[in-house]
């Protein structure tokens, strides 16, 4: 029987001012499938983890998104799923995208490559919606294409992978739940127009910085004037860990997705490993446990490693 | 007397969907200037077409700027302007920035470029407050960089030259008037985040579609969800206008600035041509009274050419 293992990278959606359109890809932490094809219309899942997801098809992110792929099949073929979760659920650094994203990845790997990588993110979007009720791909797509991404349309879909220069990510994952349901709700529907001509201007400078690997302009463009402001105080000791990781030299960073994890962007390893002694040195003070990542911006996205036959 | 001779580009600010942050400049129309240092504290001015704007300098867009920059100097100093106006005040097209940016350019170069880029953009904002009350940089920016410009912040001033691929830009200006105050004032001041978020994932693509000279990309993302359905209402067969552009094979395009004119990118001259012929015929047909220029991307910003003595 043909098997794979599948990496599937974490995530950061929004990049601070880029809300709901920026998003790009980790090196760590990763989720590890092994994924085989099964000669009959099913999905198996085994969890070999212990985060006690649910393995009805469903309710589980993987059945979500394979299910919208088998919709566009005519074959009489399933999937079996052995899932080792690295990502933590509900650590806002796109662990059901990882699901998802790696779930459609490696099957579209078992057929042969049948799918574009747009339709990849579409399936993937459905696993999404099984996790938050929401098809929102701004982890999806950079969890598939690797590196900065950026959803200037979500229908149609359009994923405009950014160049960017070499980062470092800090990542702090305070073990405190904060839903994506509750953080989306306590945004304001409304806002003000001056708020988001900020805003936009910010994203564009933060697309611009990238483009032209200009640090400082990455830096002067992360500031959010709209969503980090209300989501921050489900955060403990937020404001305190930016201003502590800026003073140790980060770029810039704020909340990952829709938190609880706060990440910051720095130009080399040793001025990340700084950050981290201060976002370290912030939580430890207040008493809150948290996990902690440094590493830097995957390129590759999904990877499909070690396929053969078992 | 030293005398110099300064060429002030045209310019469409907002570029479609980034109201306020984006802009870019015109090989064609621009306005004349010839710039003489006067041994006095003194600004004169002498209108040399038929525009008949005021010369008290307090009232004029030109003293506005000037006095801005002469609180900064300590010197005995003054200036005598004669002006040739060839972008029409209230086109849309950055008439009374062209003279703003003109006038501080051409004294800077006078005064052996005492001041940085960054300064001239600042004194410019206080001609345009003479003309429509506010400080706003969109037009300013790119007529003094020339080439697309990004205002990434107004607050401290932060401005950003983004690259872009050769775009021919046909202009349409209807024979009537709109105020850019009034045209300010019947926006929203309160929008949907909805809508917001749509808008800055435009603004991204646009900034990323200059930058990879990709010009699908900037097709695609030439939509604005929040100020032209509002502002395009006092612009007569506008929907028209931009329908058939498209046809004939335009990128895209919108309202420049606050309009009335009418700007369409087109990635050869040919197509821009068509533009044209498809503009002029809607117009013909309502009986509208226009002018129209076919023109490219202006690299260099105002210039100082024929500098010499009298």
């Amino acid at each position: 029987m043909k098997q794979i293992t599948v990496h599937a990278p974490a995530t950061v959606a929004n990049i601070v001012c880029g809300f709901d359109v920026l998003g790009l890809a980790l090196n760590n932490p990763y989720d590890k499938l092994v994924m085989r094809l099964l000669p009959e219309k099913t999905i198996r899942i085994i969890n070999k983890d212990n985060f006690m997801l649910p393995v009805e098809p469903e309710k589980n992110v993987f059945g979500g998104a394979l299910l919208a792929m088998m919709r566009e099949l005519d074959d009489n073929i399933g999937f079996e799923i052995e899932s080792t979760k690295n990502i933590m659920p509900g650590s806002g650094i796109g662990s059901s995208a990882a699901s998802a994203a790696g779930v459609v990845v490696g099957a579209n790997h078992l057929l042969n490559n049948r799918f574009s990588k747009t339709d990849l993110v579409r399936f993937a979007t459905y696993g999404e919606q099984v996790a938050s009720g929401a098809r929102h791909a701004d982890n999806i797509a950079p969890c598939i294409y690797g590196g900065v991404t950026l959803i200037r349309s979500n229908d149609p879909l359009d994923i405009i992978p950014l160049n960017f220069p070499p980062l470092f990510v800090t990542v702090i994952h305070p073990q405190l739940e904060v839903k994506t349901s509750d953080a989306r709700q306590i945004l304001k529907k409304q806002i003000l127009l001056k708020d988001a001509i900020t805003q936009w201007g910010n994203v564009a400078g933060l697309v611009a910085g990238f483009m032209k690997e200009d640090y400082e302009l990455i830096g002067r463009s992360l500031h959010d004037v709209l969503i980090e402001p209300v989501r921050s105080m489900l955060i403990p000791g937020f404001d305190e860990l930016k201003k502590r990781s800026i003073e140790a030299g980060a770029l810039g960073g704020g909340i990952s997705g829709s938190g609880p994890s706060v990440f910051m962007l720095s130009k080399d390893e040793a001025t990340a490993k700084k950050v981290e002694q201060a976002m370290r040195s912030v939580y430890e003070k207040i008493g809150v446990d948290f996990h902690i990542h440094l590493t830097t911006v995957n390129k590759s996205g999904v990877d499909v490693i070690n396929a053969g036959q078992k």
